[in-house]
């Protein structure tokens, strides 16, 4: 009797099929083909909010105007009645609604947003939860303590993943955009920024808020952008995505030299 | 002796090993994981320009402008010295650099872009090749006929596909702006727009030019927004992609019921 691995070779079944296969051990047999047939079937959430004129921003910005766009030589606006088509004007700050922000934005000689690579793009997502902190310390900073809790749970944040953080502020974005704008909010701290970048090596991080801080100390936005990595601020239904599991494909226009822009991000679900 | 398939099962080998995988085939055993493992080791091409206050645009609405951001108290522009950030004040119309169409930007009832699902961001996507007829024809309209040889060689244009026009225009973008704007320039033909919609049933389609007909008619670019689709306007690097087997990923910002926007588009090569 030839040795079983020989027996399947015969017959065209790969090494890879003799064990059962751990989560990513297939992926050597797998094309890009079979890779999206799972991608197209898997929930998808939205993480990015709709932006409009009244849309919450920080206040040392001011709100975007959006207006018909017109004719620039008889300054009509362009309607579908007369001209077949009808567009937008806008004026805005790049850190308006669901947004990025690149190394440049902080930091004189870092990264603009059209040089982060496309691999940055789609990451493993992990979603930390604030939320159990919130009813005893409204605007609790996200701790090492606090990671090492979610860790002994869900095991150590991987390296090269998303490391989102779920407050469920967001919720107040359309319906009481006062209170999203409340300082102080939840949001991180300054240790725990370091160790999921120093120690895990996650790639990006991203939050609900306007700001990376609590207040407006900025000293985990800046350590974070001056260490050349980047950020979603804004984000939307961390709620909705499971803390491990999912994968996020997060994008923003090509703004030449760019330092922010509004963003755009979903969560595949596993 | 057992029957094989009986020994297979004892050691923990599943059906599908007993097979060479189809492309495709091994969707069913594989977890989202594992479809990140493939999609993270293969090369990605951006099919998207970098954009700036210099960038062609249709002389109809005109260029950006970017202009350091602003205290709107004092005027002041912030700067990483005084403030410990910098960032940029945008005016421009949604239509500028690679962006996307949404029905609404031509349909008084179209759908806007904040509502065109996450489903249709990640998309088998092909390249027609415009390329070879050029020479003769410098504004060739990519006909039926056309598509009919296209998939003589690469079989019928799968459904739900995002059909990608190549035409290499885009190397004119940056070096030759000029002579990016001309009129006409190569393009759609109507017959083909409605044969891939109606009759192949591809969810998107985009090109290289600032439109989608060959000249100003609209008559290609007016059917495919009036009928529910959406299209990505000055898509680039197209000549890097094959023409079967790459993946698209394509997005853009959540602009609440917004007409066109900047986008953000690339490849996921096999």
């Amino acid at each position: 009797m030839k040795p079983v691995s020989l027996l399947f070779t015969a017959i065209g079944v790969s090494a890879a099929c003799l064990v059962l296969p751990a989560p990513g051990a297939l992926a050597a047999e797998m094309s890009l083909a079979d890779a999206y047939a799972v991608i197209a079937t898997k929930p998808k959430v939205d993480l990015t909010h709709s932006f409009g004129v009244d849309t919450p921003v920080w206040e040392g910005f001011g709100q975007a105007t959006m207006s018909a766009a017109s004719d620039p030589v008889t300054h009509r606006p362009y309607t579908i009645a007369e001209d077949g088509f009808r567009t937008i004007f806008y004026s805005l700050v790049g850190q308006y609604g669901t947004h990025v922000d690149p190394p440049a934005h902080f930091d004189p000689d870092g990264t603009t947003m059209d040089n982060i690579p496309l691999d940055q793009m789609i990451l493993p997502l992990v979603v930390l939860d604030d939320t159990k902190y919130l009813a005893d310390d409204p605007a609790h900073a996200f701790s090492v303590a606090d990671l090492a809790a979610w860790e002994k749970e869900h095991g150590p944040v991987p390296a090269g993943a998303f490391a989102a953080l779920r407050t469920d502020m967001y919720k107040d974005w359309d319906t009481n955009p006062e209170r999203f704008k409340r300082h102080p909010f939840p949001a991180w701290s300054l240790d725990v920024i370091k160790l999921l970048f120093e120690e895990r090596h996650v790639t990006a991080i991203g939050h609900e808020a306007l700001d990376t801080d609590i207040t407006d100390t900025m000293e985990s936005e800046t350590w974070l952008l001056r260490n050349g990595h980047y950020q979603i601020e804004v984000m939307a239904n961390l709620d909705q995505v499971p803390e491990t599991g999912a994968v996020i494909v997060v994008t923003w226009p090509k703004v030449e030299n760019g330092f922010g822009f509004p963003a755009r991000a979903f969560a595949i679900l596993p």
